[in-house]
This record gives C-alpha cells, structure tokens and sequence, in this order.
C-alpha cells in the first residue's frame, strides 16, 4: 500500500491512497483525514486504506497530481533520526579528526518535527555560507510503541517506509556536536519523498529490518551517489528500541537511518557532500566539492529492480530564505 | 494571565483560566479548546481569555480542582531545552572533566516534546540504575516566530512562562553526550508545573528576558535548593532568537533555561542531583548523595515576594514502569 498526503483538507494535508504504478489515488476519506490520524489507529485506518488501495487496483481512482503532494507526514510529534551507517560514520571520524564512537549502540539524535518540507518545495536557507548539504536517508514511521521493547517486538510497530532528505548546515554542526548537545541550528527542516509505503510493498527488498534498495542522488542533474540501504549497521527495529527504552514513542513516531552509506563508495559515491568531501580529505589532505549554492537542485529517487519508482522522486531548489 | 489544562476535551485537555490567587477557574470555552489552539492564533485567543481572566477577577468562576490538572501544554510539537546557567555548566565541567565549551554560543538540544507529564503524574522509569534525576528550571512559550530573529524582536514571541522539571537520567546521559548526537535516552518526558502565566504576571520580576525569582526545590520533603532564575548567562529572548536563526520556530515551541543554578550554590543548594553530586566531588573527591529510588518524591513551588504561588506545584512521585 502506498499512502500519501495532498494539499488542502487539515493542517495535516488530506491523506490519499496511490496506485501501484503511482498514476491514480484516492481520498483516504472523511474517518480517516490525514496520515497522523490513520497513524493513531492503524488497525483501523489500515483496514480501510486496503480497501481503497484494492479499488485502485481494480481501475478505480482520479489521476494523481504530483505538483499537490506534501510530504507524507508534513508534520509529526516526534523524529529521531539515526546515523546507523558504519562506512558514513568512519569517514566522516576519519576526515574530520573525531573521537571513534561506541559501535555497539546506535547514534541517534531528536530533530526537529514540526514541519516536513514536501517533494517539491523549495528549501529556504539564510546564508549559503552555512554549508548547505543534503542527506539521502530512509526512515520508518511506527505507530504507539511502549517503552521497553525489545527490537523484535519494535519489527510489529514499524508500519510505512520513506525516504527521507536530512537537510544539514554542515558550517554549524561541528560547533553544536562539539558541545554534545547534538544539532538545534545545524538541522533544519527535512523533507520527505511523496510515497510512505507499507513493508510489504518492498517485497524482498525489505529484509532484516532494511531497505535494500539503491536511492540515487543526482546534484543538479549529475549523478551524485547510488547507495544501497543495506549496509545499515543496525537494522530498524534495533533504532526503533533504541528510541523506545526510556519513552514510549507516540505514534507517528518517524525513526531515520541516517546518511546512507557503502562501503564501495568509490563506485557507488555518497548521498551527502559532506561524505564525499571526507572521502576528498582522506584522499588529497583537503575538500575539493563546494557545499550547495542558493539555485542548486537536488534530486533523489529509489527504483526497485523492476524499474518501479518506489517513494516518488524528491526534486528541490535551494532559495535564499 | 494564568492558564492551565485540566483532563477531558480534546486530546490536549481542556484550556482553562484560572484566578489570581489560584483558586477559581472558568473555561476558556470551544474557541479555544486547548492552549496549543490559542497558541497558533494568539492575539485573538489572548483577548478572548483576558475577558475570562477578567470575570474570574470580578469573583466569577468555579473552585479549581487541582487534581484534574495537566501540564499546561500536554503536547506540543517543539521543547528545546537550553543550558543557560554558567555556574551549573561549570560544576559539572569541573567535576566530569569536561571540556570547557564556548561560552559565547547558547547551549541547547531538542528534547521530547508528545508528552508533558502532569504536576501530580507519578513518573514511570524501567531502572533504579539509570540515575534518576529531576532538574528545575523554567521556560516560556512562544507563538511562531519567523527564521532569523533578533533577540529582540523574538522578546515579542515570549507569551508565556511556565516551570519545568525535566526528568534525567544520568547513568544513560555522558554516554549519549560523548557522540556528540545529544540525548535520546537519557532525557525521557518532562514535567510542568500546573500554571502557565503571561509574563506580566511576574511584574518586576520578569526582567532582562529572566524569570528573576526563586525555584524551591524539596525531594521527600527536605529542602534541597531555592534557586533563583536571574543568574541566565543569556536571556529567553536570546535562546529564542538562537532556536530561531535556520528554522522558524512553530506556535507553542517551548524553550528552556536549563538547570537553574547560582554561583551561590554552598547557600542556595541545587535543582538537581547531577549538580550537587559535581559539589561533592570538586570538595571531596566523590559523590555522596545518590539518586533517586523508586516511592522518591520531588516538589517544586515558586513563590514571589508577596508569597504568592506563581506556577503552582510540582509534585510527583518516581514509579517502576
């Protein structure tokens, strides 16, 4: 099943059911009015969204127009995001002079949620020169978990995959890492692809918890990276009990996996300038990529092996706040 | 203006404005059924409830029950949590072998913001271990506040000042700082104290963007600090304006000071363990005041100088969960 949100309806947007080959949807409906609400009572809401989407399968439905799509989630009461790729992290220790962290718990950090930037949205920044960089990441959204569980209990709470851009300031986040209270500042607003879909929609490319499948990042129109989440080492339900020991996790909960990364970026490149500026230290002693400028585009896409376009495309213009 | 939120209405309870003297209260009625909902249109909902704050004012109004009360904001979509205290950032750099951080830059981190616990909700904790804390300070809610803010203009956006103890956990918190990624697990939900007041409730008190009065702190029952708000290395207006330099800040963010602390800490005591602990350990060597147990109860009360109760009582009790 494939959900997605549209303009108008709540502040929340009006939640739609999408086709399999993305091209018609329907209204979620009246009960079930945006993805936060469905997300609250998802035995429920995902009875009646099979429904829709069966009708859908069976020819029903309106064209969809992607120019009216938010993110799925425009906004949710909590985010936390991960950073659960190991190449990502040892890179990034590695060029930047870091202490190496505890590779036995997974890193995570609380962002902020009350606004997810649409597919199409342009991104206002204030500065250029605050190192705008985006981050190609998968997420998951879960629905009420309780605090304690363990990560095999967390697997039956993870409800919709997306795909996820973690816009960062890369000028500032040093600074607000350095004093270990993690990034106010340095992460703003992210946004989200227009498709959050059900595991099951992943067929096989869903195993062990990951999402093992290639997201491909062009950075006005060049190909940037290709990386494949696979690589995550920690797999979902390990993050998702990781947020979970100390506080249950409202439903709506969206838990990232961070910058992906592979251990062949050589081939397959980054899905962040950041990394591939640390690739560019370790290699020459100093960064050869500037960070973004205000007019830059970025996109990012995941095709399954079937050529199926999976989360929709991100594609947005860097503007001057 | 006093406001609070009593159980019942909507999922964020029901708004009410309460008399003076704490003792009567009439609702703020279905135009503004949660204060979440008045924060987002705040001009328009702050008349409507100065008209209420008048009638209680004029004798009207029903005894309040305290017992039905909640935190003032049950949710809300955005809590960063400042450290703004010099001397408590100090203490606990001296006694943790910290390294010094710039002082020139607020502190701060975002914190769990779907659940502020209740003034009398018992807290649920999995472990003893975890090093239970409780930490006073205070904070103020904003309306939204556009990306790139002075300080000066953001002291506009302050419309409410409310009293926080933000529960921690300190076995789990050097962990989680030392990443660099702030803390997840370590800082599970807050508390609030039942009142949330305008600021010119406070009179004179509210000075220098400060809430320049005294938290008293009692854990079962024996004093263990009366603090005062004053000694802010940077004022409210400044962490707002830091919260807000690349992101604009949503209606109902709230924004705290962090521990409240003084220089005169040998007379005043602490508003939390942590810091007490780094007393003992930068006099003796080590901790000799250990954290809480579960059946602990933590009080915290703000009285001016006419005695009055300002944000009424936090009282509440650590519980296994």
């Amino acid at each position: 099943m494939r959900l997605a949100t549209r303009k108008g309806g709540t502040p929340d947007g009006e939640l739609i059911v999408v086709s399999a080959d993305g091209a018609r949807c329907l209204p979620a409906g009246a009960k079930w009015p945006s993805l936060l609400a469905a997300m609250e009572q998802w035995p429920a809401a995902s009875a009646d969204l099979a429904q829709a989407a069966a009708a859908l399968a069976a020819g029903e439905g309106a064209p969809l127009d992607t120019g009216e799509l938010r993110a799925p989630l425009p906004r949710s009461w909590q985010w936390l995001d991960g950073s659960a790729f190991a190449t990502h992290g040892q890179l990034m220790q590695i060029a930047f002079g870091m202490d190496p962290v505890d590779a036995t718990r997974p890193l995570m950090y609380q962002g902020m949620s009350d606004r997810f930037l649409g597919p199409r949205d342009p991104v206002p920044f204030p500065d250029e020169s605050l190192g705008i960089d985006f981050e190609g990441e998968f997420g998951v959204i879960v629905d009420a978990v309780p605090m304690g569980v363990t990560a095999e209990e967390a697997a039956g709470h993870i409800r919709l995959v997306v795909q996820i851009n973690d816009w960062s300031l890369r000028t500032l986040a040093p600074i607000e890492m350095k004093t270990g209270f993690g990034w106010v500042q340095a992460k703003p607003a992210c946004s989200m692809a227009p498709f959050a879909v059900t595991p099951d929609e992943l067929g096989p490319d869903w195993r062990h918890g990951r999402v093992c499948l290639d997201l491909t990042v062009e950075w006005n129109g060049k190909r940037f990276g290709k990386v494949n989440g696979d690589q995550m080492a920690f797999s979902f339900p390990e993050l998702v009990a990781h947020a979970a020991r100390t506080r249950d996790l409202v439903a709506g909960t969206i838990i990232g996996s961070g910058t992906v990364s592979n251990a062949e970026y050589a081939e397959r490149g980054s899905a962040c300038i950041s990394e591939r500026r640390a690739i560019e230290i370790i290699a020459g002693g100093k960064p050869q990529t500037a960070f973004m400028a205000f007019g830059d585009e970025v996109c990012m896409q995941v095709r399954d092996g079937a050529g199926r376009d999976i989360f929709g495309q991100i594609r947005q213009e860097v503007v001057r706040a």
